[in-house]
């Protein structure tokens, strides 16, 4: 079995890479759930959804996230009533939401929750919340401590970062399944999502990090960051913000302890010694995800 | 001021009725909130929200419920997904939802949201929930206890009710405004709902029955109960069931010791001496308001 420890965006794509090379229900995501938030009542959690989506063939490509053929019909009352609009939730969207925080007050767990909708939808890979109980990633910014999504939707991860908290972690418990997969996995890829937001507080919870330390030599990590830029989101930005290079060597020194195995881009090439240096395998391909060789060829370099 | 004790649909055709002889702005409902419930996470007001959208002139007239133009995009998803769908929520009439329950969630109180709610929407009338603390109507029936909505919607109000309970009747408080609008009223109207379940809890919020029994010469009472039928829902049913007389007699009789006057149906006529019996004043009048100088003549009997 691979396990993928899973940001959003990237993740999905890289799950839906390894579609070409390995049966879906042979991978595991573990995924990140520190973006989590609640509004309207509603418990949503993007990077489950996000990969849920995407892995059924519904995600919204043009947009870039939520479903495709999406209405905003409850959104448009909202916003009328005066209600707060800034996170959008489409029609379709909401469905999920209110699916999920049904069955969560009827005491089932999110993993549990996670395995009736990917159930539902015919999605074979495994997809586990890292954890069940309260982790939340905050920002301590130049204007005030911010929730994941008022910092990341409501600001547009444009306000200088201080410094990233994640609320939770000292007491918060690996869900099931997730340790143990971790332990018996072949493989162990970190998806090419933000290192600090999207990984980071997977490696918080109690166990994680631990095992993957010890299984470094089987750990191998796609570089969200190309050529000193990150793809999406403001992976590039925080690192810089946070002291760390912003390039796919900032990366590779902030994964170091626990990462066996580099893949970087074509573009980052010349960068391959300095990672070499950190006693970590280098692997070059091209990682953007766009073109199905593409896809098809960096999910080729993950299982080799 | 003329107040309003109300349920759902009854309640808001008589208050639309009052607006042919009263100015909107001297209206005040008192508004049922026994039926409400939590689902998918939703804080949803079913009598509240009728009044609200037959007052807006939103509700949908060939329904019955809900409101005009109304979509199902979520509740068609949700269905898909396998979420509980017995209860219907449109896609405008969830945008209320969200928009409530996340002001609960703010801190609001029910008569906070209800006052926003209303104010947006150009409602000149005062609705007022009675209670902004728990208050549950329940059933215990031959096949077990079971909510208000669980009864009314899920079993269709076709199971036989053994008695009607009211989860914290004695804990709750009136909302701010109602003690003080039922003391001050020129007039207290009870709208014709459903006795048992409608207008029941109202009378259980400490403090509204002992103002009405003091002021039992004001208050005046619109019999839901026409020729032995109820216009809409089971009050016949539960009138027999619990022990009463199915009639307008039988709705007197239960209010007699606080309502100074009946407003019965012309078909009616004959149980006016019966009714007088109760220390009762009668007006025989056409209560059936689905035509526009019924239900004008009918607002007139209730303010002369």
């Amino acid at each position: 079995v691979i396990v993928v420890l899973s940001g959003g965006v990237g993740a999905a794509r890289l799950l839906r890479a390894l579609r070409y090379v390995v049966a879906p229900s042979d991978v595991t995501a573990i995924v990140n759930v520190g973006d989590d938030l609640e509004l309207h009542g509603l418990t949503i959690c993007p990077d489950l959804d996000t990969i849920t989506y995407t892995l059924a063939g519904l995600n919204n490509e043009e947009l870039g996230w939520g479903l495709t053929g999406e209405t905003w019909r409850v959104m448009d009352e909202l916003t009328a009533l005066g209600g707060a609009s800034w996170f959008r939730l489409g029609d379709k969207d909401l469905a999920t939401h209110l699916f999920r925080t049904q069955r969560l007050r009827d005491g089932a767990t999110k993993s549990a929750v996670t395995a009736e909708i990917t159930a539902r939808l015919g999605i074979l890979e495994t997809l586990l919340p890292v954890t069940n109980d309260h982790l939340a990633t905050r920002f301590r910014t130049e204007i005030g401590e911010l929730s994941f999504q008022e910092y990341f939707v409501q600001h547009h991860h444009d306000t200088v970062v201080e410094e990233i908290l994640f609320e939770g972690a000292s007491t918060c418990q690996a869900a099931p399944g997730v340790l143990a997969a971790l332990r018996s996995a072949e493989r162990i890829v970190i998806a090419p999502s933000n290192p600090l937001i999207s990984v980071a507080p997977l490696l918080q919870v109690p166990g994680v990090r631990e095992i993957l330390v010890e299984r470094r030599a089987h750990v191998i990590a796609v570089s969200p960051i190309v050529a000193g830029n990150a793809l999406k989101g403001p992976a590039d930005r925080l690192l810089r913000e946070l002291g760390y290079d912003s390039s796919a060597l900032g990366v590779a020194a902030y994964y170091a302890n626990f990462v066996g195995t580099m893949i970087i881009d074509d573009a980052d090439a010349a960068l391959a010694p300095e990672i070499r240096a950190h006693d970590m395998d280098v692997r070059v391909t091209t990682t953007v995800m766009a073109e199905r060789d593409n896809a098809s060829r960096l999910a080729k370099e993950v299982v080799a």
